[in-house]
This record gives C-alpha cells, sequence and structure tokens, in this order.
C-alpha cells in the first residue's frame, strides 16, 4: 500500500475537530447512556459482547481493513475462511446460540455456511425421526455434512404449491427418484449451496402411482464428500452476483433423475410456526436501522456547511441544526426506540403465550392465517392468531422502514455517504432481501388483512374473541355514530386512540368492499396494503406507549430519561400520523387543523428539544466501531483522517499508475499488486 | 467457464413460454409503438442510435458479458480500456458531441475520461483567453493533457465560498503558490482525477497582498507527463470504492507549495448558468427510469405467480395482472411520459428565451436567484429567473423521483430484482450521486423557495412580472376569499389548477411565515422543501396536459394513443394528487370525498385501462437489449434462459472448488481460475 508523505501526515483537519464537536455534543446532554443501554440490552449482555468482540478483534481472519476493497471471489473467500473459523472459536469457547449469533453480528456479513447453521440443522432437528437425526443430523452438527435448505426454485419464489421439482416414489426398490422436469424447476436462491453444501433439503412435489401429495422434504446429497464435485445427475452452482449479499454463495440445483432411499425422506411433519421469525425480524429492524441513525448522527454532528442565514455567528453551522436534517433524521431515530421496544414486547407475548399454550389455556394456529386459503369465517379467533397476524403487520412494516430509513441516513450524510466507508451502502444491500424473505412484504398483508375482516365479521355477530384487535373493532363500532374526538396533540390516550380507530375505520370499509359490495380480492390489494401498514403503525405506537407506562420502565431508569423517551415517543407518533395525514382525514379521526398544528409546531418544537440529545441517544445504541466500520460513524468523531487513510493508505487501485493516452499501446504503466487475490 | 451439461441444455421453462407471453401482450394492444417513438425521439435519431449501437456491439472491448462479476479494480480496467477506445471511434467516425454521448449511453457505463470530456474541456472553452486555449485547450482536445475540475473538499461540498485550497500571488516572481492548509482542503470526489488526470482545473482562494478575492480557476499540472507519477508537492490519488460508479476513479489532491505561473489562472471569467445542466437532467429522469420500467414492467408479465383467487382458471396469474403490482408500476410508466415531455418543453423554453436575449429582448439572470444570497426584493423577476427556478425544482423532484422509482421497480421484479442480472441495481447504484450533485436536492428546494416568496411579494406590491408563477400567485389571490372548487376527476384543466392553487396557497403561507411571524429560516427549510416539490409537480402536471394539447401531438400521433397518452396523463396527475393529499385537502383545493373518489374509482379503473398497454408503452422507449444489459428485461420474454445462462455459464465462481469443511487445511480444493485479472 502507498504511503502518505511526511507533509500529508503532518496536516490536520480545520478546527473545531471532529472529536471536539462529539465531546461538546456529549457534553450538551445528561442522558445517562449506560443505564439507558442496560435497560434496552441488560449489563450481562453487553459485557458478553465485548467479551466476543475482544476474540474477534485480535484474530487476523476478521480484520475487516481490506472489506470493502475486494471483489466477489475475494470477498467470498474471506468469508468462507471466517466461517470456518467462526466454527473453531464456537467449539473453543463453547458458546451458545446466543454467542455465535453475536459474534456474526459483530462481524456483519453473511459467511457461506449462514444457511447450514441456521435452516438446515433447525429442519433437520424439527422434521427428522430419530433414525434421521442418528443418519444426517449428528454428522450436520458437526459439520461433516455440510447443508442447504432447498424450496425456491427460478420460476416460483412465494407459492411453494407451484414448485415443480419432483420426487417420485418406486415401490419396486423402495426409494424416490428426484427430477427436474423443467428449466424453471431449478432450485435458486439457495444460501450455501453454490460452492459449500454436499446436502440439500430439497422440497419437491410428492408422486405415488402417478398421484400427487404435494411438497414434501427430502435429504439429498449433493457433492461427493471427498472430491467436491457434483454427483452424477447433479447441476449445481453459485446463481452470481447480487445487489447485496455477495459473501454468501446462493446457489441453484438440477436434477436428472436421482434416487434416493426411502429414510431420506424427512418424515416427522411439524408446521413450522413463522411468527418467532417475524418477531425477530421487527426487533433486528430497531438495531439495524440503528447502524444507519448512529453514523449519519455522528457524522451530522461533525460535518458543518454554510452559515446560519439569521445567525451571523463565524463559522459554519453543523448541519444536525438544519431543520431539514432533522426532520429526516429523528423521526428514524425514534423509529429505532420504537421498533425496540414493540419487538421486546412481542418477544414476551409470544413467551406467555407458549407457556399458556403447553398448559393447555390457548387456541392453536388456525390454518386460514397462514397461506393463501380460503377466507371462510372462523369465530375462534384467539391470541395466537392475533399474534400471528401482528408480526406479519409488523415484518412488513418494520424491515421496510429500516430499508428506507438505511438509505435516507446514507443520503443524510450528502456526499460522503456515497462512500463505500459510510459504512451504511453495504449495509442497506446486505439488508435489503429481509423486504422479500419470510414472506414478501406485499403478500404478507394480504394474510393481515384477511385476519382483520375474519375479527370484524366476528364482532359484527357477536362473536368476539377476546384480543386487543376485537377490542379496538368494538370500541369503533360502539362510538362510530357519535363519532370521536381525539386530542391528538395534548392526550397521549388519544394519540394512540386515533391510531386504532383509523385500523378500524380502514377494516370495516375493507369488509363492506369485500362483503356487500362483493369487490374482487384483487381489486382490493391496494387498499390490504394499506390497512396492514395502519395496523402496523398502532401497534408499534401503542407499545412504545405501553412500555413508557411499565412501572418497570420508571423503576430501571432516571425520570429525564423517561421524559427523553417521551419526547420520541410523541415524535414518532406525531410524525407518522402527519405522514398519513390522509387517511386520519378521511377516518375522521382527527381534524385538518390539528394535524396543521402537528406538523407545523408540535413536531418542530420535538425536533428541537430532541436534537441535543441526540448523540448520546445514538450511544446509547453501543455500536463498536468495528462493528460499524465506517469513517463517518466513528465515535471519536476523528472522521476526515479516517476517510483519509483508508483512501490514500488502504486503497489498492492506488499501486496501479495507469497509462492515460488514448492511443498509447498499454493500459498500465505501472502495477505494483502483488498478492491479486487479496486486494481486488 | 463451466459448461452446462447435455441433459441441462435439452431443459425449458415450463410453459406457456415467456416469449409467448410477451407475445400475446404485444398482440392484445394496437398502440404504434413506432409512431409514437418516432414522436418522442425522432426517426432520424432512432436510426443513428442504431448505427452506433452497430459499431459499439461488434468490438470486443465493449463486450458486456463479465461486467457483473467484476470487482473495482477489473472493472475500472475495462473501462480505461473502453474510454480509450471511445476516443478513438469518435476520431475514426468524426463523432458529433450528441452521438458520442449516444455511445456512451449504450456503454451505460462512466469511463475515467468522464470528467475531462465534459467539465474540463468547458471549463478551459468557456473561461480560458485565446492564449490559454493554445496552451492547455488544443493539447486537452487532442487528448495530449487529460484534466478534471476540482472544486468539492473533503471539508467542502455544496460550500463553494468556504474552501480552503489558497492561490497565493508572488508578486516578485509573477507566479501563484497553490496549497493545502487542512486535510480537509483536500480535493475530493473529483471525477477522472484518481489515476486518469495530469492536469486539473483546481478551484482555489485567491490571495494577493493578504487581502482574500474568493475562489478562482486555475490549471494546474499535478502528473508528469510521461511517467504519469504525481508531481513533487502533490500527493494524488483514488478516493476508494463507493455505493456505485466504480468505473470513475474520483479522487483526491493536496498540495505542498505548487508553483505555477500567472498564465494558469484562468482569467475570462463567465459565470456558469446551471439551468441547461438543470433541464438535461430532468429529461434524463425520464429516460433513467424508463429503463427500469421497461424491465419491471416485461418481467412482471413474464413472471406468473398464484391463482387469482376469484378467477378459479387453471394456471398461474401473470404478476403483472395484480393491482399491488400496477399500482407500483404504472404511475411510474407514467411518471416516465411525464418527465419526457417536461425536459423536451422545457428545451424548447430555455431556447426560445436564449434567441430572445440575444436579441436583447429578456433580463438576465438575476444574481440573487443563485447560491445562498440576501433575499431582497427584487421586482425584475422575468422569464429566465422562473426557467431558472423552475429548472432547480424539477431538477430535486425529478432526479428524486427516478432514483426512488428505480428501487420501486427493482423490488417490483421480487426475489429476481436482488440479482445483478436484473439490471436494475448497478444502474440505480450509478444513477444515485444525480440527487446530490450538480447542486444537492434539499439544497436546491431552499432556491426556489427563494424565488417564490419573491415573485409572492412582487404580486402583493402590485409589481408583477410576467411569467407562469405570477399569473397563477394572481388567480389565487383573485379568488382566494371566495374559494375554489375544482372539479378534478371530470376536468383536466381543473385538475392542473388544483396543482397550481396548492403551490400558491403554499406560497404564501410561507411568505406569512416568514415575513408576518418572522420565523427563522432554518425553521422554514421543511416548508420549503414540500412547496418546491409542489411546485415541480404542478410543473410536470401542467406540461404533461400542454403537451397533449399541443396541435402538433394530435397530427403526428393517431387519436387512440393520445387517448392512451391522456389516460397516463390522468393516472400521473391523480395518483400524485392522492399521495399528496393531505396538503390539497389543506390548501382547500379539494375535498376529502374528491380524493377518496380518485383513490378507489379512477385511479383504479386507469390502472386497468392501461394494463393492457404497458408492455407496448415500455417498448416505444426502444431500449436495445444491449444497453438494458437484463434478464429481466429481455424484448424477447426468455428470461429464465438467460439467467441461467449468466449464472451457470458466466459466473466465475464456478471454477472454484470449495473445501467445505472447517477443519480442512484449504479453503478451495480447486481453482481453475487462469487469468484472475479479467474475472474477479
Amino acid at each position: 500500500m502507498p504511503n502518505n508523505p511526511e507533509w500529508v501526515k503532518a496536516l490536520k483537519p480545520s478546527g473545531p475537530q471532529g472529536s471536539e464537536l462529539l465531546s461538546q455534543e456529549r457534553a450538551k446532554s445528561n442522558l445517562n447512556v449506560d443505564q439507558l443501554a442496560d435497560f434496552m440490552f441488560t449489563r450481562e449482555i453487553l459485557e458478553r459482547n465485548g467479551r466476543i468482540l475482544k476474540i474477534l478483534q485480535s484474530d487476523p481472519v476478521f480484520d475487516k481493513s481490506q472489506n470493502y476493497f475486494r471483489g466477489r471471489i475475494s470477498r467470498i473467500e474471506a468469508a468462507l475462511a471466517r466461517g470456518k473459523r467462526l466454527q473453531q472459536l464456537q467449539v473453543k469457547h463453547n458458546w451458545t446460540r446466543d454467542e455465535y449469533q453475536t459474534a456474526s453480528d459483530l462481524i456483519s456479513e453473511p459467511t457461506p455456511y449462514g444457511l447450514h447453521s441456521s435452516m438446515f440443522l433447525v429442519t433437520l432437528r424439527e422434521q427428522g425421526t430419530p433414525e434421521q437425526h442418528k443418519l444426517f443430523l449428528e454428522k450436520a452438527e458437526a459439520y461433516k455434512i455440510i447443508g442447504c435448505y432447498a424450496q425456491t426454485e427460478l420460476g416460483h419464489g412465494s407459492n411453494v404449491r407451484g414448485l415443480e421439482t419432483t420426487a417420485t416414489w418406486n415401490s419396486s426398490d423402495k426409494t424416490f427418484t428426484i427430477n427436474s422436469p423443467y428449466l424453471t424447476a431449478s432450485k435458486w436462491w439457495i444460501g450455501s449451496l453454490g460452492r459449500t453444501a454436499n446436502h440439500a433439503v430439497v422440497m419437491a412435489q410428492l408422486f405415488i402411482d402417478g398421484k400427487p401429495y404435494g411438497p414434501h422434504p427430502f435429504v439429498v446429497q449433493v457433492r461427493d464428500m471427498k472430491t467436491h464435485e457434483p454427483l452424477p445427475g447433479v447441476h449445481v452452482g453459485d446463481i452470481g452476483p447480487k445487489f447485496g449479499y455477495n459473501t454468501m454463495d446462493n446457489g441453484f440445483l438440477l436434477f436428472k433423475n436421482v434416487k434416493i432411499p426411502h429414510i431420506n425422506m424427512l418424515a416427522r411433519f411439524s408446521s413450522v410456526d413463522p411468527t418467532p421469525t417475524n418477531i425477530t425480524i421487527v426487533l433486528q429492524a430497531g438495531s439495524t436501522l440503528a447502524r444507519g441513525v448512529t453514523i449519519a448522527t455522528r457524522y451530522c454532528a461533525v460535518r458543518r456547511q454554510f452559515q446560519d442565514r439569521d445567525i451571523h455567528e463565524p463559522g459554519e453551522n453543523q448541519v444536525l441544526n438544519y431543520t431539514m436534517v432533522q426532520i429526516r433524521l429523528l423521526p428514524l431515530l425514534a423509529a429505532t426506540y420504537a421498533l425496540h421496544f414493540t419487538g421486546k414486547s412481542m418477544i414476551r407475548l409470544y413467551q406467555e403465550n407458549q407457556k399458556r399454550m403447553s398448559a393447555g389455556d390457548a387456541g392453536k394456529l388456525s390454518d386460514s392465517t397462514r397461506g393463501p386459503g380460503p377466507e371462510e369465517l372462523n369465530p375462534g379467533t384467539d391470541l395466537l392468531a392475533d399474534l400471528h397476524s401482528t408480526s406479519c403487520a409488523l415484518k412488513a412494516f418494520g424491515s421496510t422502514t429500516a430499508a428506507e430509513g438505511l438509505e435516507v441516513c446514507r443520503r443524510a450524510c450528502g456526499g460522503h455517504g456515497y462512500s463505500s466507508f459510510s459504512g451504511i451502502g453495504t449495509w442497506y444491500a446486505d439488508y435489503l432481501p429481509t423486504v422479500t424473505w419470510e414472506g414478501d412484504n406485499y403478500m404478507l398483508t394480504q394474510q393481515v388483512s384477511r385476519y382483520l375482516l375474519k375479527s370484524a365479521r366476528s364482532v359484527l355477530q357477536g362473536k368476539a374473541a377476546k384480543n386487543d384487535t376485537t377490542r379496538i373493532l368494538i370500541d369503533f363500532i360502539s362510538r362510530r355514530d357519535i363519532g370521536c374526538a381525539f386530542d391528538v396533540i395534548g392526550n397521549d390516550e388519544d394519540l394512540v386512540a386515533a391510531f386504532a380507530w383509523r385500523v378500524s375505520f380502514l377494516t370495516f370499509e375493507a369488509l363492506r368492499h369485500r362483503d356487500e359490495d362483493k369487490q374482487s380480492w384483487n381489486s382490493l390489494l391496494v387498499d390490504f396494503w394499506r390497512l396492514s401498514t395502519a395496523h402496523a403503525q398502532y401497534m408499534i405506537v401503542k407499545n412504545f406507549h405501553d412500555a413508557l407506562r411499565d412501572p418497570g420502565t420508571k423503576k430501571e431508569l432516571d425520570a429525564n430519561t423517561v421524559a427523553l423517551l417521551h419526547k420520541l415517543f410523541r415524535l414518532y407518533a406525531l410524525h407518522t400520523l402527519e405522514r398519513e395525514a390522509s387517511e386520519f382525514y378521511s377516518s375522521a379521526a382527527v381534524t385538518v387543523r390539528q394535524i396543521t398544528l402537528a406538523r407545523t409546531k408540535t413536531v418542530m418544537k420535538l425536533l428541537e428539544e430532541i436534537r441535543p440529545h441526540a448523540v448520546r441517544l445514538v450511544d446509547a445504541w453501543k455500536f463498536p466501531d468495528w462493528q460499524l466500520d465506517s469513517s463517518l460513524g466513528r465515535y471519536d468523531g476523528n472522521v476526515y483522517e479516517d476517510m483519509f487513510h483508508r483512501a490514500s493508505e488502504l486503497n489498492p487501485l492506488n499501486n496501479i499508475v495507469f497509462d492515460p493516452y488514448p492511443d498509447s499501446k498499454t493500459l498500465f504503466k505501472k502495477d505494483e499488486r502483488k498478492d491479486l487475490r487479496s486486494k481486488l
């Protein structure tokens, strides 16, 4: 790598230094950062994270300094080495699943073992018999079998019933023949399959005596255990580069009449409840977005540009002082906390319900809330169905909020946000699949709406279930004729109630279109998407509000921390209300005057009040610099030194001297790259 | 590269084939694609594009097949080779600027010569004296001097007055000393500087006898003409990888007291009018977005997923038939045409005004519309100032629409949108800087608002200028007390008038806050941003409407083409009205009932009516497959074959065999990459 000459090393950024500005920011606010962080994550987990961080940082395999410079092959090579090392460390330190996950989060890039350690092991564990556990699971846990979960095909994503791969039963020799009758039957997007896995759980349409029995899971070996070359009749490989996630070898897979023994069909059928996955995504959406907000907030406190037009002080203004920057960043800062408290509360609710269920006290997941089944009336709506529907709405809305919020954060960093060194671009690109996988966000909104419509029908028929959704629907019905008058600016309960009112209004509107006007399902998809979004926003506002009223919160946090969180709650709720104003108007939940006031007075006032605490509020998320890997988001504010160091001293392109004249015979006058593979 | 085995080559996608589906789509619509394309671009230009395409396609330097697989260094190496070849072809075929631009558009990636051929040559031409032309421009035009335009610094982007690089006059030897006093003075983001340029136009603060004279441009040689190594006292290099634009070597540059002769200060001061650049960006925003819309529309006609819930036909439904997909794609399709016609009309207006100006008939660009100067009243608001302000509003809104619209298109492609082979991701990433450069979009909205406020003051004082902005403000004032009653659903003129009314309402609101309530400028930035957006939307709706009423349009196009464009106009306008509903309510331009009707009835009806023509409407944009470089957007609909071919036969990662066991000594069992540089 080139070194900076001495005279360059002697240069400093013009003052005030970034480190001085961030120190001033932290001095301006009395927020107790550690107390808030302990409350959010627990002291124990923060200390554990620190311990694991030390292990990773001291290991050269996890050195991040060349990450942003590498091409796909070098990146996946590094990720493979990291995946291996991570597995060795897990064995060495006897890490729990949570500790392994923490290490992965700190490394912050997928490794080629990702789908082995998640979906493959889980599927074998849950859907395998004891005999199958002995045959496959034990070896898989020891990383002798490396596997993946092969469901999606080139021609079919969300619609599992449309899969084309077949598994035909041969009664003569008690085997199945796995076959890909079409090119579109090729498995596609399968994580860890492209170059890593030697086995796959393959979802295939089962045929017995020519009769179809729907999709079933089969364990199929795809590569030789020694040479790692594809087995005969198997065509397998990596599907190529993607917008992000390029350290993962998503793969394709075709079979030409491959025979497998009977024992390879996973026999212990157990339906997978997607609710915990959805809830995890909601909680993660908060921290995912918080990384971007941390980076942008710190940088906007360091970056100064222009003087304030009305205040004639010398020097330039911190960008974070401009209201146009505040209105983009601070509601997102509020959203990170809102999503965190919502995720936490959903986890608690789910765990409580699981306990109750094992005590036989609660219902089962009703079938019609999963997949596009018929929407017949089912009066047995219960807590689990409610939780499932809410988790779908929150997964769709939360992951969209995080993905789109990250891009807002990147742009709030101005020109430098476009540099890879901002640390936001790669993170955003890697996160994007979350809006599509585990249920496409638009598809999920149909499930949510189906549930809300069913609940509304039950309410109208006097067969109401006991849950929050039913409660707000009944409340709406009882007040519909006299109307509502919510004081959204002066009263928090009214603010939450206005969000509930809007959900109920949209639900009964949609119900009328479907049941009375007999509108087609397809013609209502846009309404359903709005309805699901409204429901998610209500849940987030409600959960944030509940978290602040919780006695535990007031016990663990200083009064002024609670007061500041309360401001974030109001900012999140009122800013959302204003962005979705037209639905609040048309449902008559609020007046035009109220929204105008909320926007021009209350929201602007809240921005001003939260502004001095912004840096401490992102500090409470406790991201180590090593995890952020961002010049702009450094805790110490030494933004420009870090940008310059990475560009001039780490950048391998600067080892090449171009030959710049169009008619010259060569492209490069000099090429000092020695170890190409590690640098490209 | 690996080859597919014979049995894989024999596989077809399951039917109906993509090619059949797109043929059916084209058969369903009677839109005359060629006539519409001729009207938009002229036959002459389309034929010229075809001629240039042939030249590029037959040249192996421009082979795109490995583009998506390459790492940064290999990509910029290819781009350098292409830049050189492009220059040779320009000489050989004696291409005009327009033809050269066409070739660049077809290649669709920046080359390291980008800033030489644009900003460097233009600046020398416009700001150099005849003597300086002889000294620098002639050599630059012959590519003996390769240059760039070095303005932005590490610490200063938008605020040119804050630049830190200094140029100090030495009267003793009649030289200037160029110096970088701080690290933040480093030039940064300078296109073509990183590895390519040997000269730079450097913007530096001029000091004479210790007195500052503000930023001035200086020609500075930075690299040796033979070795291409940096000259003494110059530290220069590439700033590293970015979210996109990685085929360009954006650079940094520091000086340690480098002396240059007096003649190197560009002496013929001429202010640059940003209006034509803004207008070009508006026109390009239409075609930029159209690429994404073309790809997504074609793919959504080929992709089939699920059956319609209410229509029990065999087989799955084309994704484009779902209203949730239509509401995302078709308003963007309408936006591509809206932006195109707006850009065209702005160009015409600008050219007419230039003619009038040279005839001495029109005013000059008034100083206070550029940069954050004082906002004193200037009654001489004229057509040019209006045009400038409009172009700022349209640049900000148009480029944001294109960038965000591309991401909507990518997601509308479902999972496959995430693959690089979708052709949208790279295109989006390369386009993103447009929202920041040539005036950050948020900064520009301040200029627009300043102009609108000034115009409003003039109107109130009875000193109105003659232009459209003044016309709508006067109209508003005259009807403010009696109110308005726009029939936005039944009457096009009323629809346009509602957009004008909203702009005027917001203008006078902002004026009241500023002049009567004495609110600070900073506290109004969010209002200004809304105001500028409203103004841009009004201009686009108005220009689209005007284009359709133009007698020339009706002469050149069939009646049913005009009728279809009219539907696109109404979809664009009503969909925008509904998205911005709260501002239309609060300005009392429309009622809640009207917006509800527009949304639930009119917009949904328009989607249904436009749907059958969607594929032909994107065909009219006439993007060759070679330019799109997209599996999903292929004209012939052979989507899956192309995806599979690229993944399995072009993908260099499949030449490597992983060693998948964590404890093994090696990472790879086999590595068949022979020519690393061309593949990574």
